[in-house]
């Protein structure tokens, strides 16, 4: 059986029946989606759409290399018009269609004649357009109003939003390329290319994949389009802020690039971009190039939560191992960029590795960027705390918060892929949708109480007996997998990471998989030197913590977990309307005979405790206080 | 036995003859002072000091908040001339004489007739004078150059920089104060209150103590003086650029500080200017308030090495046991000014915290600011590097090189003190002088080969016999002391850390005293979140690391110290000129089966090898690689 040729099913065809992901669907359809709405009225967003107008001084002021946060407004209106489309497809909501209706209205009147469409330059320096994509969003404000546009089409069928960006595209495409008078530029911030993938996915349009193509490809070429743009400025390229084009990933061409380097959710956009080119076009370079950066950031460069890079000051990457984890930046955006990437990934090889990643980076880093009650959020995403992290409820870069709330609002579209003759389950929750498959078409019914549960029931329908794969993950945390077709224990033999069942299935079959998920350790590569001599807490999908809240009384930090004591799962029903939890007999650290001293020769006393662990991704969420995911180990 | 009335000899009168101390002051006084000299110069701040003239352009450019660091460039000629001064106490130099008397015409020429003097306002902004103590440094300034003139008068007997100095600090006296039409301000950059208490300890002229204690009483009084000067300016208070008047320790009156907050140099400035205040005017409040910062500091607020101050955006304090290593700023003239804190301390009660805290950072944080070569430095001064960390030749902030130069020129002046019948040695090293005890000149010459060992012998010469204390520190590390008079054992009984032997001394005594100095560990409280399950080393009054270039191979963050490890001292003689490492068996963290795999639930494998700890203040010195102080241990 090869991987390939899996393409995934789209979000909108897709149920959610589980607790877990219908619980936070349901947070971001009724709280989130409203909430972030209101947030964008509040802010002076939403009416920085409506042009023309007399300019408004600015609400966020031009920091010192003259940038102002509010250039890319336009991408804010563009993902909450994405999730919120994607919220539309599992419940119509009239008064969020009137309310996204009225900002195409506004987008239209916006537009240019000549398709140009981005409300910070129609509406304050017009002349000034496309003479600085290094810094100022424009192609990336671009793709992220055509990927609103494009779900609102599907889950609407609208398609007022769609034509004003396909008019916009088409200006583009007239801008940038290779023709002559065309300019060779391409996007500061990666993100149009994705969209433009969509947009042939949905419309077959080859130009599309073309103009995506050329920018991945253009991109760090010679002579350097940044450099020259600069000098065209006025401005002298070297004293570019960022100091360097790895920040970008500009540096050199995508295709040599073998480190990952820079603004982590830049590099996740790209790495993104580049899979969906690779798989779409058969290009094998692309391919190789993210397998080579794939491991470079899966080996080296990403938190046991899946949160990627740690720096504040470039947003990104720094170098292999260097993962602190008070001071992780780790932003929300580029872990649910990450599920993008993998994601991707996943549809170029079927290789559970990849599905591992995706799902530890949707259950983990991505996931605890959005608060129990919908409209509270984290932007970094630290591994430690000593209580000063507090969750936001807006924040002056606000592109986390529609990045988490579109994720959740898709998960659904992460769970399935189909091809012609096989279905391949990722991820587990209780997942329902119908698939043609060796021209039959089939209604799939998966239930469990996945993530809490290894304990998977998938009911296959087909409307008449079909002979097809049916590829089951074995997540690579599973300690042991047993499955069953109708009552019948199967052989499992999984290939990377999936086991497939090959039969001709009937209506009513019911394929049942049991995963073994212990609670358990693990530990960082020694290189990484923060977490020399602790251990990190898992079950299943979910990396734990330690919060305060759970563990009163000191610091967290002063908790000590002994290499040979037993972790026990235990389930609290009235935790966040239930949560697994973990609790170990452990250590509390206390001075030794040392006294209170700073500093003593006496190490200090270990006194008999109880250690609580909680899912990472519920953090935050009561009373402030210290957490840690690394605990401290002692060997005895 | 009374622990009062001792005062330190001064420098000049303290002979240095230890290889250890002798080796350090060499380098300062043949390679530190003339290459400071010749930065001065190169950086244009020698050049500063000749108005007046043409304005130049600004050299450093302001930053966000209007601020250029040349404003304090006078500050750095003080320091220099005051290092400079204390090498000449040991060696006179008519060269390094002669570019000090050539400053010295400049600021005669520099100085306003009404005795006004600083080189910044007098070349630039005339009318701007004494309008932004908060930010401007002109009364740190003024201190600086006024420590300059006192330690040059000392040093040579000349005395124009000392008038010079002296008519300006008779016309900051007719400025400052709570007379009627003077100002209410102080220093936002405590300095000014150390040199008054210089001048008045040189000149007995009493309106010089009133005046530093003005400066210090008047500090954080409301209204507060910045708030007023800030409108004066025509600025919002409020948009102080710091936040709060923490930073500069004005947010409350001194007397109410028990914690210590804000930037740490001129926290330890301040704090160094209460204890004199309280030594010299019997001021029991400003005593209290000292010994409760301390406390604060040295039980929740200080690194193992002595060094002070976290965080480099405030350059200063955070919260208790809040001591990150790698990120540490621990600045160098931090370290140097609890040196200086900690011996004021020292003589209003003669008690061994004080001297253990003192030696500690001597030793450790201040010492390693400056390389071997004598033209290098750190500014800041983390526990831990992975090879980022270099030594630079300069800094845009110069301050910590002539701190540094200062404090090892002048380190003499910190081994022994004496009262009316009654010495007391501090230090150990190679300490040679002779004071008046009991109406009796007395020669002492201290011969070790301290820090590397702890067996001392002291002579005493008395012109005649005398009776008097002899008070010898047993610091908080021996783990045992055994002492003889003429080869004839004395019981010990050390009381605050210090064994005072009286008796009849005569011609030719000698005392020798063993400090038993054995290689040890020590543990951190446990609220130290960051050295939980690791060890620092330490064999007397050096704190070691563990640098790559004697343990090479893989970072030193692989490296783990069993609990049970022998450590052994080791003298490696073509070290530096000599140097004592330590060594011990221990384990290299490799990865275990889990292989090269970033995270694994299979913990790393440990590999024997052997640990090589060198004392912290030599790191950096060869190669650049990684270096850590506290080392993972295991606890069998």
């Amino acid at each position: 059986m090869s991987g390939r040729g899996y393409s995934s099913i789209p979000f909108a065809d897709v149920r959610i029946t589980s607790p877990f992901w219908r619980e936070r669907l349901d947070v971001v359809l009724e709280r989130t989606i409203p909430s972030q709405h209101a947030k964008l009225e509040a802010v002076g967003i939403l009416d920085s759409l409506k042009l023309p107008k007399p300019v408004p001084p600015l609400t966020i002021p031009r920091n010192s290399h003259g940038f102002t946060m509010q250039v890319f407004w336009d991408s804010d209106v563009g993902k909450w018009i994405e999730a919120a489309s994607y919220a539309l497809a599992h419940r119509r909501d009239p008064g969020i269609e009137a309310k996204i209706d009225a900002i195409v209205e506004d987008l239209e009147r916006a537009q240019s004649p000549d398709g140009y469409l981005n409300c910070w330059y129609n509406g304050r320096e017009p002349e000034k357009r496309w003479t600085n994509l290094r810094d100022n969003h424009e192609l990336y404000n671009a793709g992220h109003l055509l990927e609103g546009a494009i779900a609102y089409y599907r889950a609407t069928g609208r398609r007022k939003m769609l034509d004003i960006m396909e008019g916009y595209v088409n200006h583009i495409a007239s801008v940038f390329g290779r023709g002559p008078g065309q300019k060779r530029g391409y996007p500061g911030h990666q993100e149009i290319e994705l969209a433009l993938i969509k947009l042939y996915r949905l419309t077959g349009d080859r130009r599309r994949l073309e103009l995506a193509r050329y920018f991945i490809d253009e991109r760090g070429a010679q002579p350097h389009y940044f450099n020259e743009e600069a000098l065209g400025r006025g401005e002298d390229p070297a004293s570019y802020w960022a100091g360097t084009y790895e920040y970008n990933q500009s540096h050199i061409p995508v295709r040599e690039q073998t480190r990952m380097v820079g603004h982590a959710v830049r590099a996740m956009y790209m790495a993104s971009a580049m899979a969906d080119l690779a798989l779409e076009l058969g290009d094998e370079g692309l391919r190789l190039a993210c397998e080579a950066l794939w491991r470079d950031v899966t080996l080296a460069q990403m938190y046991v939560t899946g949160g990627l890079g740690p720096k504040e000051t470039n947003e990104g990457f720094t170098e292999p191992y260097d993962l602190p984890n008070e001071t992780a930046y780790a932003e929300t955006c580029a872990s649910v960029a990450l599920v993008f990437w993998a994601h991707r990934m996943l549809h170029l090889d079927l290789d559970g590795a990849y599905a591992d990643v995706m799902e530890l980076a949707l259950f983990n880093g991505a996931l605890t960027g959005l608060a129990r009650d919908g409209t509270h959020y984290f932007y970094s995403n630290p591994l430690e705390s000593r209580g000063q992290h507090r969750r936001w409820d807006w924040h002056v870069c606000p592109c986390c918060t529609m990045n988490v709330s579109r994720l959740v609002a898709s998960v659904a579209g992460y769970a399935v892929s189909a091809r012609e003759d096989g279905v391949a389950f990722h991820l587990y929750g209780g997942f329902e949708t119908a698939v043609v498959l060796a021209g039959v078409k089939v209604a799939l019914s998966e239930k469990s109480a996945y993530p809490w549960s290894g304990e998977v029931r998938i009911r296959i329908d087909p409307e008449a007996p079909a002979t097809f794969d049916f590829a089951l993950r074995i997540p690579g945390w599973a300690k042991g997998a047993t499955a069953a077709v109708n009552g019948e224990r199967v052989a499992l033999a999984p290939a990377n990471g999936y086991a497939t069942i090959r039969r001709t299935w009937r209506k009513g079959d019911v394929v049942t998989l049991d995963l073994e998920m212990p609670a358990e350790r693990l530990y960082a590569h020694p290189n990484v030197r923060m977490d020399v001599g602790r251990a990190a807490l898992r079950r299943g999908p979910l990396i734990y913590c330690v919060e305060e809240a759970d563990n009163p009384g000191a610091p967290v930090q002063t908790l000590a977990l002994p290499r040979a004591a037993r972790l026990e799962a235990e389930w609290k029903a009235d935790l966040f309307g239930g949560a697994m939890t973990l609790k170990a007999p452990a250590k509390r650290l206390v001075p030794g005979k040392g006294g209170g001293a700073l500093y003593s020769t006496e190490p200090p006393a270990a006194r008999d405790t109880a250690l609580v662990a909680l899912p990472y991704h519920l953090w935050a969420n009561r009373m402030p206080g210290s957490m840690q995911v690394w605990v401290a180990e002692l060997d005895n």
